[in-house]
């Protein structure tokens, strides 16, 4: 019908070959719960034999948390133009807590809607939006603290779990963590997760408008999750290429995605990625409130801010980030600052306050808000906009001050049943990065902590997916519960595909180092099926079982690219004259073929081995 | 005259372009010592003033430590044949305790040398090999022992200060670190780097024959260090694509380089690499005794053994990894393991002690090497054959039970004068790093700890240089003295120039993280003239003083190519309309203009502000 779509069913062609086609070896299975519409998606990935110089052992296939959505599943037809099907639609209206509006009931979402001009940018198939009947409250909290079990809470319990009970016996051993008192069970059953949600310790972000998410969890006693910030500015970008950006980040992992655009039509832009979307999405509803007071932050008013919250919240926004903790009289404390407030929510809501000379009306009207986000189940990100920008400032007065302030809405939040998280620094020198975390556990009750990095040093612009993946796999360790994404073009321009490829991969390292340093139950599987596939030179699986397999192999055959290389005993890096796996083999054979305990074998038959390799002229390597 | 070197010059043209340019507004300076043959190479980068808006502040250059050797100074011609100037001869040969050789007295060195055959590979301009006088110890620790500061020592006292004293004040200005017991002064004096040379707990790589290298040292009460291993191997890479990447290594900041080559012509790649080396080179020598015995290890003696130590330390090798820890009962302990033995160095000793039963000759004729070593002052580098190869096996029996057996071989070393440093793992979870260090320091006295990584998970081969940075920046935070980088290609195959670079940069990130955690004095200034920069919108700046200008400007230059950009008070990210950094300036503006202390300027003036904002417009924006 019109220019975008048309560009889109194009998209959707291409981006079947990049971003959508399946991993290799990789199929995309369901596992069920305990009724046929609870599928909870999972990667498995086949393994080869063990070879039979080795002992010929079979290894079972692995399974893996999937964020990519039915995008990777060959039997389903991939359509940008029709969105994805309402996974969650059945399970909401069964609640019977919600209704279907007539249509949407901001008025800038109305005023988009019949827009004759927008109809070339419009989604084509709009949903008619739902809200809580008058009087419900339609939270994941609220079942949670009425001791109802959802389906989606089911769901998660399953796919937290990764298959943990079919674990073998090498995959399943692990070092105990260290895990700084947080409460992880050694399985994830649909109670703990409600259990969680009612104390509030963790959330799921899954608002009634958005049925096509499959329901995922944020909290410090589950897996660690990372968010991708996508978004056009108006310097740059296009509805297609946010699209083609977020089907791209949930291949690499991307847990959530945030939509930060700042340019014109951010509202038509993130109904695409909503209906196209498998994971929850979090905006920062304040950038499209300054877009319609033309950037002027003295303008903006409750009325604005309120009918934006309302325009998102009907289109399926899963979390908003909203800065109410930035107080009138923090700003002062920003003043010494090297680099002053770096947030641009933060500095938005300070040029408010400045130019009214008052608090704001996010935290004036935070229990209004609040009775929004429960008729939706749109969660609360609470936005640190005096965070640090630099290493200087980090953990200073503004930045704590304002942390206090967080704590205090969480309390008001939750008695509104509204869920909450709260969003952490920014830049932070390491030693100073543990005070962040427990103060944000003590002042915040244990709400879920959703950091930026923290970037450990200022000086490599350019690389600060990795100044900044080291700080965030020490505060995931620490007990964050997602961490937000930084790309190499942080600080200098906006992300393309390559650069979100890299933030992401980079952040699954943290969150996955992080995940093991607290022991979680099953998360060393993974390391050990791939160093397991790599001692026994099975060079294909330890590809596929890698982050990036596209990446790994590229890697392996720009030394070796001949498929030969993929069976050898050997590598580019020692060549095939000498390989350090070797060794610890030929010790096996050895206690294997004299049928003893392999240490046994070590210690009495050392001698009797010396004499055999001499004999037998030890030569480790044999050509594959 | 010959192939090789007509390509070396070639390709010394060529490294011109891209290896050794200076980088943008940074000129070479030296800083005199207490004689004028002490001049200390540091790098100076201009910075524009502040812009007129926000005070025209001048901004004093930022001195940098510079690794980059003479390559930098386009004062100096770069002649890859001819080799870089014998800095340090001076300075041995006063000391008057070593003699010149008529020849090589290695048996291999010499046959190398009468080889017409390797003429056309050979450097030109072999210097005669020194060696002590009989009965004498050329050791820096033996000088440090005895009271006496080095020239190298003060070399470094005022390296290492990076012109402390000349910082302002908001460059001074850092966090208080958390250091774990190092003794960090507050200034480098020559006679602090006596004192921890002499109680071993830091060494300075500086063999009499590498008179070509500018002193650094390593030790936990300094910067630090980074190393960057090259080396080709049987399957790929040449004499000259190694030296090169030596050139780009010192260029993107290697404090040391290990010449790792496996393949022929290991002899005259190594001498190329140190004639043109202005950092410490090191090697792994059993590597090359292998060669000698066609890759046998069980044929490897002592006799071929001591022949290579020789042939090496006259060539100027500044430290030898040796394995001397795998002892014979080890061995069984890593018949557990998933990954086995995995240090090449390791696997070696451990075939040779299983194929003749007993201890090898590096344990048992440790004191044999010592005296080779302090000859020609050779540090030991003690390596640690039985590092674990997998989270799965980290922190296991093998590996403590070795690094118990490499701080007695310290106390050895020690008695002889000779310089000591304990090399560690490899793959470790977060939360086991810091009983790496702790034991490492218990055991082994706090001779400095040499790292690889630690590889904080396993599942990310294509990305191990992150993987490990993680693990890098927390163990140097630790106590770590110097971090051996991972590349891209770890586990995958050889590192190429671009693989050496993100190799490279992410672990000066990490070294550098660890600087600013520990709290060293003057570790910050860099990160606070950068984010001042980056405040004040000085975008040409913030690329300079980033670990990476080229990258950090093409980034920039992705989204906004325009010359004028690089003025602009915006970028890419936020776009014109809105910039958070922004808004403080407006603050301080104002603070300024009443004649204000800031904060004062901010309690008693917000209302007066706040009419301001409103009658002024607050057009927070300006066009550059």
């Amino acid at each position: 019908m019109s220019a975008i779509p048309q560009d889109l069913l194009q998209q959707a062609v291409t981006a079947k070959q990049a971003a959508i086609k399946p991993f290799p070896c990789s199929e995309k299975v369901y596992l069920q719960g305990s009724r046929p519409d609870i599928r909870v998606p999972m990667r498995k990935i086949a393994l080869a034999d063990t070879p039979a110089s080795l002992g010929a052992e079979k290894n079972p296939p692995v399974y893996l948390y999937d964020t990519s959505g039915p995008y990777t599943d060959p039997k389903q037809t991939v359509d940008l133009i029709a969105g994805l099907p309402a996974l969650r639609q059945g399970w909401i209206e069964q609640r019977g807590d919600s209704e279907e509006l007539a249509g949407p009931s901001s008025a800038y979402g109305l005023k988009r809607q019949q827009d004759a001009e927008l109809a070339h940018l419009r989604f084509e198939h709009l949903r008619k939006p739902r809200r809580a009947k008058p009087g419900a409250n339609v939270t994941q909290m609220h079942y949670a603290k009425r001791g109802l079990i959802t389906p989606e809470m089911e769901f998660i319990a399953i796919r937290e779990n990764q298959r943990l009970e079919a674990l073998s016996e090498i995959l399943k051993c692990q070092h105990p963590g260290e895990s700084f008192g947080a409460s992880i069970p050694s399985l994830i059953t649909p109670e703990f997760v409600r259990e969680e949600l009612a104390r509030g310790r963790a959330i799921i972000p899954a608002n009634i408008n958005h049925p096509e998410s499959e329901p995922m969890i944020i909290g410090r006693n589950f897996l660690v999750k990372i968010n991708c910030n996508l978004g056009n500015s108006a310097v740059t970008s296009s509805i297609e290429e946010e699209v083609e950006k977020m089907l791209w980040a949930i291949r690499w992992g991307a847990d959530t995605v945030m939509d930060l655009s700042t340019g014109k039509h951010i509202h038509e832009t993130r109904e695409w990625i909503l209906r196209n979307s498998p994971v929850p999405i979090g905006t920062v509803p304040i950038y499209q409130a300054l877009e319609k007071v033309d950037g002027k932050a003295e303008e903006l008013t409750w009325e604005i801010f309120r009918d934006t919250l309302i325009e998102q919240a009907e289109q399926g926004v899963d979390y908003f980030t909203i800065h109410a903790g930035v107080r009138l009289a923090y700003i002062p404390l920003t003043a010494k600052r090297l680099t002053g407030i770096v947030s641009r929510g933060g500095s938005i809501m300070a040029k408010w306050c400045l130019a009214h000379h008052r608090e704001s009306f996010l935290y004036t009207r935070f229990e209004d808000i609040c009775e929004i986000m429960q008729a939706y189940d749109v969660a609360f990100s609470l936005g640190d906009g005096l965070r640090p920008g630099s290493i200087h400032d980090a953990n200073d007065e503004a930045q704590f001050a304002e942390l206090e302030t967080l704590g205090e809405l969480t309390r008001i939040a939750w008695r509104h049943d509204v869920q909450t998280m709260i969003e952490g620094p920014g830049h932070v020198p390491m030693h100073l990065i543990k005070e962040n975390m427990d103060k944000q556990l003590k002042e915040c009750h244990e709400a879920p902590f959703y950091t930026l990095g923290p970037l450990t040093t200022d000086i490599a612009p350019g690389y600060d997916h990795i100044t900044s993946a080291i700080g965030a796999a020490m505060i995931g360790w620490f007990g964050t519960a997602m961490l937000c994404y930084v790309t190499p073009k942080e600080h200098l321009g906006l992300p393309d595909k390559k650069d979100v490829r890299d933030g992401i991969v980079a952040y699954k390292i943290a969150a996955h180092a992080a995940d093991l340093a607290k022991g979680h139950p099953g998360a060393q599987a993974r390391d050990n099926a791939l160093s397991k596939a790599r001692f026994e030179f099975r060079w294909q699986d330890q590809f596929n079982l890698s982050l990036d397999p596209e990446k790994a192999l590229e890697f392996h055959d720009e030394t070796l690219p001949q498929e030969g290389a993929k069976l050898a005993h050997f590598c580019s890096m020692c060549g095939p004259h000498f390989c350090s796996m070797k060794i610890t083999q030929d010790v096996r054979e050895y206690a294997a073929q004299k049928g003893l305990d392999e240490e046994k074998a070590l210690e009495k038959g050392m001698e009797e081995k010396a004499e055999e390799f001499v004999k037998s002229g030890v030569e480790l390597y044999r050509r594959a």
